[in-house]
């Protein structure tokens, strides 16, 4: 049986990457335990999948107002709007492993306002779908709404840069229908303890 | 710890319910080991009730040109562009146990063009997907396109009234904001073996 | 000449009904003095004709904190925003009916917002409206704005049920090209005197 | 009792308008019996009044390769896209007037697809609904298939300029909340023979 | 090297039109330097021109509660939304040449909201844009918005009227393709002294 | 005079930013006589502004089967279909260099289907198009119309990821409110001679 494609372009080797792109994914498969398909199938092109992964980082790894898992909430309500199957299933994957809640991921992508979340992340995720949809008519009332929750500028350009920055990563994946490892599927959703 | 609400309006008790519909619940409970909340918060109006578990059933358990699990797809993808949380969540269980596939429903819920499927099953829901956002649209153009694929008229009948049966379920679960059960989550996707 | 198909599925002869079917289009004949298509073009799936019949008759028929003429309202506005021929007019010629007032379901098939309406009966159906075209978006602002208009958690049922259900119905009128009667476009136009 | 407005402006008495309006005003009420209350609102503005009746009078009063009924399904078609009470209830009255088909105006109001057209009629109205609600997108392939029916380029532009004219129409009823005569309602509805 | 063509249409020449026609033609040249497209494109209809340009002079040319450039404002907006290049590019044109304000009219076309423009020119435009996507649902509330910022009942005229009679012109420019001047795109951008 | 905000959040002085981004920042002044914006205002963070830049480069700098102004073709259409002030300005300026024809930007900003663009370049744009609004339904018949011009796999990923790297940007520029520099709306309009 041969095992359906990952990418409508090529997808490269690991051998025939340059080192420090080699490098990075080989870190990742020793933390996760496999390679997720965004590496290999960006690595089609080396100079963009730096750009793209020192972006990621950036967003991501910053310290900053919100959470981790409540930046993941942003990244999957925003690509279920955007219909990105990769991002929705590899990114409520981290999700739920941050929040410890297996049914989260789901609710906020299917439709987040009847998630289980607070009031204030319901106010960030109602601003990250605006930026997403129709961010020329983001407003400052749509400031207010947010600094009504407690939110900082800084958290709020991270709320719009996260989603920005996604907006990108799902128009590339649903460009080349980038498919989202299957492993990605079940993780969190089963407690620790039933898997050891 | 209190439960979130499975509806906004009152959910009865079992013990207030007429016999015929407390029978069915307790026939589905003993079937599927819990019961799913749709029985239990469109309970509260006995009629339609009936009416909507005599339409559910006259349509799903039909015998038909679709097969069970092609009829959940269509629930499933056409229950995604209603942003229907019970109904995906839900009815993707039982995709996923009818098809044995444990990542279809993720795949068709978020974008059905990505998703496993055989160009049949694609055209069949691209059609559900019209009836379901634009009905007063479809054309002979559109069941061309079926008959192309080898669809009879009863089929399309079949395609065309599970749309429109959960076009009424979509928008009901999202009035009542009903929940799905923390069960559905997880069923389907692990393999039997891995549960004994 | 040939008289215009009513359903692009074949239309069952009476006498080949079952006796329960048969036996409801003739007390609606009786009554109306003619068979109005619904009947003829869905009964060519009798169990589920008897499961539409039977939510029909739960939602319309049930006492109400709406009026019959406000229940009607809602069809034929939700119906309009479908595009649904026969629900249109069918169900406009019902609401001329029952509020004896000519003008009043063209106004609300064309622009609700411009008909002879209470402000009571704008809120309805601006909660019915998006009920119809945004369900998933339904929060509890639109509750409280009926709320303010007097209407009961009952009541709101009945306005987001009913659309719900239309939204079945129309769906599977455009599917089938569900032709109205003619008998239908006068009715409730010209007053009774007049036809004497 | 005191009669509904039938604009959100101040409409003008006959005595105190302009020699030429009043003379349009009272020759159109000596023809159809009362005076289309587009002539009374729009008289607010004596010089926009005349170059609306001119542009009006250049369209629908040309000699063309469209019957005056096309013209009008053009004008009700559109209209009920855009939402405007008064032309589907005026333009669709001399719609059924002139084609003597009672039923024509409700079946394009709501779904033109579904109306008792022939294909030539079906894609000229395809044609006036992209240039109603999207004709930046207007192009080479939509000219085709006009010409394909057999339409020239004179009858184009006059389908194109009659949906672009009640474009306008539409927006300054809706602006202005013009609220059509009661009169048109029933007109062409009913027999001659019937009102004798 | 050919000119690229101006219109879909058959465009006259100077010495084939009627003489109303010819000389405003020639005034127009007389003024502008050059005869801008809009007036040979639509002579082709004679009778059309002519009540095109008088509904044009009875609105533009009106004293109002509007400036002339803030009435250039509502055109080049609505004429934005509708991707109406004619007349982005001619009265862009305009607009920057009355308002003195080089960049103002790219500000506007591309999103109003970013704009240099007094929060009641943004009123103006919000009223306007609305008008022009969705007039069916103008209400009470948009009124008041209006009048929040001190415009009167015939300056909100003026504001939809314009918007819909470009509404008819974006639409007329988009079927026939009407090619803006090369002259448009430079007018207003550079201070008078550096052209002498 | 004030000088108006470039955007929502603070910029920093060049003197304030680390090292690599200030000598940036001097390398494009003293290429392009000025600062645009985007520098100075992404370098609130850094780490966002290196990979911004990187990612930019690796898309526009890179060798391809479009041309320097295709790309940026691709970058104004789809910015304008996202209202994106800033970069509907500055890369408009920059296309109209590139190209040395002063018109093109502003026609393919407001509709693209009106400009003077090869066939190839229209297909180019479709895709582009399709990818900014509707990424989830890019499929086999959209790569099928790209290679009918002659367009290649990596011309594609060319066109797919430029627009969703400017989906990103575009999202950013509305999100802070980004200004463009006064200088870039006369940029490659005139002539160079007019110019010395």
């Amino acid at each position: 049986m041969t095992n359906p494609p990952i990418s409508r372009w090529p997808v490269p080797a690991l051998e025939d990457l340059p080192d420090d792109i080699r490098a990075r994914i080989l870190e990742v498969q020793a933390k996760a335990g496999f390679v997720p398909n965004v590496f290999l199938t960006l690595a089609h092109r080396p100079d963009e999948f730096r750009a793209f992964m020192a972006y990621h980082d950036a967003l991501l790894l910053r310290d900053s107002g919100l959470t981790k898992g409540e930046k993941e909430m942003i990244v999957v309500a925003t690509s279920g709007a955007n219909g990105c199957l990769y991002c929705v299933v590899a990114h409520g994957a981290i999700l739920r492993v941050y929040e410890k809640k297996p049914l989260i991921a789901d609710q906020i992508a299917v439709n987040y306002r009847k998630a289980d979340l607070t009031p204030r992340q319901q106010a960030m995720l109602d601003f990250a779908m605006k930026v997403c949809t129709d961010s020329a008519a983001v407003a400052d009332a749509d400031f207010d709404a947010l600094r009504a929750h407690g939110f900082g500028d800084e958290d709020i350009w991270d709320i719009g840069a996260i989603t920005a920055f996604f907006g990108l990563s799902n128009r590339m994946a649903n460009l080349i229908s980038m498919r989202p490892n299957d492993e990605f599927y079940l993780m969190g959703r089963v407690p620790r303890a039933a898997k050891g």
